[in-house]
């Protein structure tokens, strides 16, 4: 049946189109660097690179510099498959609007007042039909369905803890971005009435407790509290210490930095409460620095948690450490973006 | 065209079904009085009844009576117009779950552990291809919806301060369930941690300050904080004040009464700004007897989101009273979550 001259070039186009393997670039931009990641449907990183973000604000100049490394990265990767198809570019920035494809206000970085970075990139990358662009958190999360723990969830809340803290909604299977485009910033939910200054100018926000820098605030609140001058934790200056210290110094048994965790959780558990009132998740992640402490973060967390719960919402809500991997997982969230877009 | 016989026969049936007016009935399950009305597309209440709701707990017997009224209002209603056309029963119920149709261990109701009342249901009215039930304060957020002021609105939340404080949370036009239909619960959220007692067991809810009884429970704390033995409020006793006692003391300048408001509102603005730091809503709907205080409750009440909100969600939110009228209100919006399913 396939003797006839164009059923042998059938034939090999079709086998071409098989061997397309879809691929997607993932950008996460960061207020120093800006990471770049070429990512499979799979979630593997097939490679990375960077350029740095502009201490200064030169918009359109950042943009070319970053498509000539997309450019780059993928002739590379082109040399190894040639029939890698791009689907498209997914970019997680902090105050990224989805709806606008806009960078906001945001205050870590030198751009000022509103980035139409999606139409920027639009126009140096005409040919993909997928560039889209949300918040950090909110494209760890979507990372979290496509590649991670979420895989078949519905209803869940990913917490990323960091410098600050963010997080990323999903409900019936989509990101809530909200009527504005910036839905999912439950780190500054507040936790104590005129509570510690927030980084955002409000005052006691779950972000000045829960955030690595919020755990060294308490560090220092705990050892003014009990004079505690033989903890390990007494020989750090408020510029040096790090939420790795402090996990060092609870490994060890320190007083001081045990009870840091204790808080820690006693707060986080609070705010996750708030967010399983508000919406009745299958189950909360959290991502980042922090949660590598395990049972000392997880415990109190989880235990915070159910004294706040309606009686109707106990035992039911997982707490889970996310499955992303921790170093990539800013791009393959963001990469997770286009192929939620392909889901549409 | 039209002389055959059959010619009369089919334009008289057009004219009927043209004529066929949609209704649906709404079934509010309260503590002590189950309301039904018959409303139509428009949220009119073209009849309104009801039942005991049982204070033992005979369900078998609850659901036969209801049925039976539900019947006989029709009865009644028909007689009006012949060709009106049932298209299902909404029913609100507290702890009422729209995935399962059940009521789950309501506190307030006589019902133990769970009811299958959708199920139940059905078996009386197997005509109706929509009976669907939920909470009451979702049932009102869909009312809200629907009929009333979020008409067109996308994402909004609906709080309603009574005896409780419940919400319904919209979210892409849809009302949230949540993983196990209990979504929209942010009359719990946490506001002063180890703070008040709540209804529910847990301490500092957002529902034992910002509910009538949490307006009266800040009245007694200030008439002794102050020792307000002039104030208008010190003649009531704990078991007989009544928030409409405390608007009544506002309006004619009691400052006890004044400083209530006040509070009430700082209190519910730090909720409120929990919700929206979740899931950026184009508004929020305040229903309930507090909210008829108008500037007295709505001004403390966005000054203190305001204050609690992110730069970014600044000035963005409305806060506005709902328009659904107060005393038809449940029934109206449980019949709403039939126009919902229709729209399915």
């Amino acid at each position: 049946m396939n003797d006839s001259p164009m059923g042998g070039w059938n034939t090999q186009t079709q086998k071409e189109i098989l061997q397309m393997k879809k691929i997607a670039i993932g950008i996460d931009i960061g207020g120093t660097n800006s990471a770049i990641g070429v990512v499979d449907a799979d979630g593997n990183v097939l490679a990375k690179g960077g350029i740095s973000t502009p201490s200064h604000g030169d918009v359109d100049r950042y943009v070319k510099d970053l498509a000539e490394a997309v450019r780059e990265m993928l002739k590379s990767v082109m040399q190894i498959n040639a029939n890698f198809e791009v689907i498209g570019i997914g970019i997680g920035a902090p105050n990224g609007n989805y709806y606008s494809g806009t960078i906001e206000y945001a205050p870590n970085l030198s751009f000022k007042g509103v980035v139409h970075l999606v139409e920027l990139l639009k126009k140096q990358f005409p040919e993909y039909a997928h560039i889209a662009l949300t918040n950090d958190a909110n494209a760890a999360a979507i990372g979290e369905m496509i590649y991670g723990g979420a895989k078949g969830m519905k209803n869940f809340v990913m917490y990323t803890l960091g410098t600050g803290v963010g997080s990323g909604v999903v409900v019936n299977g989509d990101l809530v971005y909200g009527h504005d485009g910036f839905a999912g910033e439950c780190g500054h939910t507040t936790l104590i009435p005129d509570g510690r200054l927030c980084g955002c100018g409000a005052k006691g926000h779950l972000e000045a407790y829960c955030s690595a820098p919020g755990m060294k605030r308490t560090a220092f609140e705990l050892l003014a509290k009990y004079n505690a001058i033989d903890s390990q934790l007494a020989s750090k200056t408020f510029q040096n210490m790090e939420s790795k210290d402090i996990y060092d110094a609870a490994v060890k048994g320190d007083k001081v930095a045990l009870e840091v965790f204790e808080l820690t959780g006693k707060y986080l558990g609070q705010g996750i409460a708030d967010t399983v009132h508000h919406l009745s998740p299958e189950a909360i992640f959290l991502f980042g620095g922090p949660t590598a402490a395990g049972d000392f973060i997880f415990k109190p967390t989880i235990a915070s948690m159910e004294a706040h719960l309606l009686p109707i919402f106990k035992n039911k809500v997982k707490v889970l450490p996310s499955k992303l991997s921790a170093g990539d997982a800013a791009i393959v969230g963001a990469s997770a973006l286009v192929w939620k877009e392909l889901d549409k």
